[in-house]
């Protein structure tokens, strides 16, 4: 996907949401347990459900790969389900992935190609030649984190040297990384007062905002300095929707859950 | 495995020796194509081939990732074959993994737990809350990215505020995480200036090494400042010994390889 269909799906829906799709076994409804396949079930009618209200999900590759090939499977019929049938969603493999050069090569292949998403989160610390193989790839994204919503996030991303936190350093220097314009950044929702700097330095890059929800992040804030004429925002909410309820009536409330986020987003894009 | 078993296998083989399982299908024996799973005849012969040389074997998680199910299926094998048949060798799975809180307790779980490696490698970037869910488990080791022996290593790591590098204040920080004796670091050995400071900051723990052979770093630099009382050294060689043939001899090669490494191991700790 490039990033104009992107930008033209959000305009379309009126949405810039992105859905998590962290899925728990143990926090699933019980009436889908005894399925062959309960996790992409609860994955397939979540789907089903909000697929017009979301322009993008983010299943978080941890929760498939604690439950071994059975969780492989899971995450590649949910993908193949998204391709096959919402083709116009944006899709994010939520590895935190990075390695050396040769060995981030087969990370992207795996998730750009095998399995065909539009993006990867990729984690910064081994810097140029583990990101460059992933941008490489043309209209594919790779998500890098910058100012992560978690408490540990301040352990080394705010350090500042010469007036410039890591954070800060690490947008900058990403910028001329070959095919930087296929970068996006994991920016917390949990960190509004950042916005305004980080968009100084990235004013035309999307922003893949957590935190929204259960973290405590607020979506006013975060499109007061956020937002850009081309929105430049996808706000992910996971366990806020996808656990809305644990019984028969879990996709609605997903939907319902999801319908609030969206016309929040609406009237938001319509004042813009 | 415990800390002391780990140094007592070093004694006893006199090697320090890890061999990385980074296994590429274009780059192994043509005969072994043919076979159901050639991943798995692959590490299984250089196992057979190299156990008594060697104290740790590490698969990169990304080679098996890009062959999707089979080679999740592949992993699975090796790492049974390694825990049923040589219980004394200490494994890494070098995943580089990172996430929030509850999500890093999946991937915990998931190396620790289901597939039972002793160790797995870790991004900091994300801080306390994204490296402590894997250090709560006990007779596990995290082994921390510190200082990178790729050439991105330095777009970050070494940023220097207050008299203080980025992979120090890594060190130090991590020092502070609940359960810190669990840590090792990743430390390559093609940056042997700074493993005088690094001891100054850990002067105990383990630092995994790779970098030596393909990369071109040497096992002597690294031992000079590198070497503790009790080793405190895991030195990783991986294409170097793997693919030194790529015939029906390739095993034989490996442990030639071995054997060339593990001698020169054997006179640095015969001369401390």
């Amino acid at each position: 996907m490039t990033k104009e269909q992107l930008i033209e799906q959000i305009r379309l829906k009126k949405s810039f949401l992105c859905i998590g799709l962290d899925v728990d076994l143990d926090k699933i409804p019980e009436h889908l347990k005894e399925l062959e396949d309960p996790i992409f079930e609860f994955n397939k009618q979540i789907i089903d459900a909000t697929h017009h209200l979301t322009v993008a999900y983010k299943p978080n590759i941890a929760f498939y790969e604690a439950y071994g090939i059975k969780g492989w499977q899971s995450l590649e019929k949910t993908i193949n389900y998204l391709n096959q049938n919402y083709p116009e969603i944006f899709t994010i493999a939520d590895a935190k992935r990075g390695d050396i050069g040769n060995t981030s090569t087969r990370y992207a292949k795996a998730y750009f190609e095998d399995l065909s998403f539009d993006s990867i989160t990729v984690a910064p610390y081994m810097g140029r030649d583990s990101v460059e193989p992933f941008l490489a790839f043309k209209d594919k994204f790779t998500i890098l984190l910058a100012l992560t919503s978690n408490a540990g996030g301040l352990d080394f991303q705010t350090l500042e040297y010469n007036d410039e936190q890591l954070y800060q350093r690490v947008l900058k220097t990403s910028l001329n990384y070959k095919n930087s314009e296929n970068l996006m950044y994991v920016v917390g929702a949990t960190r509004p007062e950042y916005f305004q700097k980080i968009r100084k330095i990235v004013p035309n890059h999307f922003l893949l905002v957590p935190g929204v929800g259960a973290q405590g992040g607020s979506l006013q804030d975060v499109c007061k300095y956020g937002l850009t004429d081309d929105i430049g925002l996808l706000v992910n909410s996971s366990r806020g929707i996808i656990y809305a309820s644990n019984g028969t009536d879990f996709a609605e409330k997903a939907s319902e859950k999801s319908l609030e986020l969206q016309q929040e987003m609406k009237t938001i894009l319509d004042a813009q």
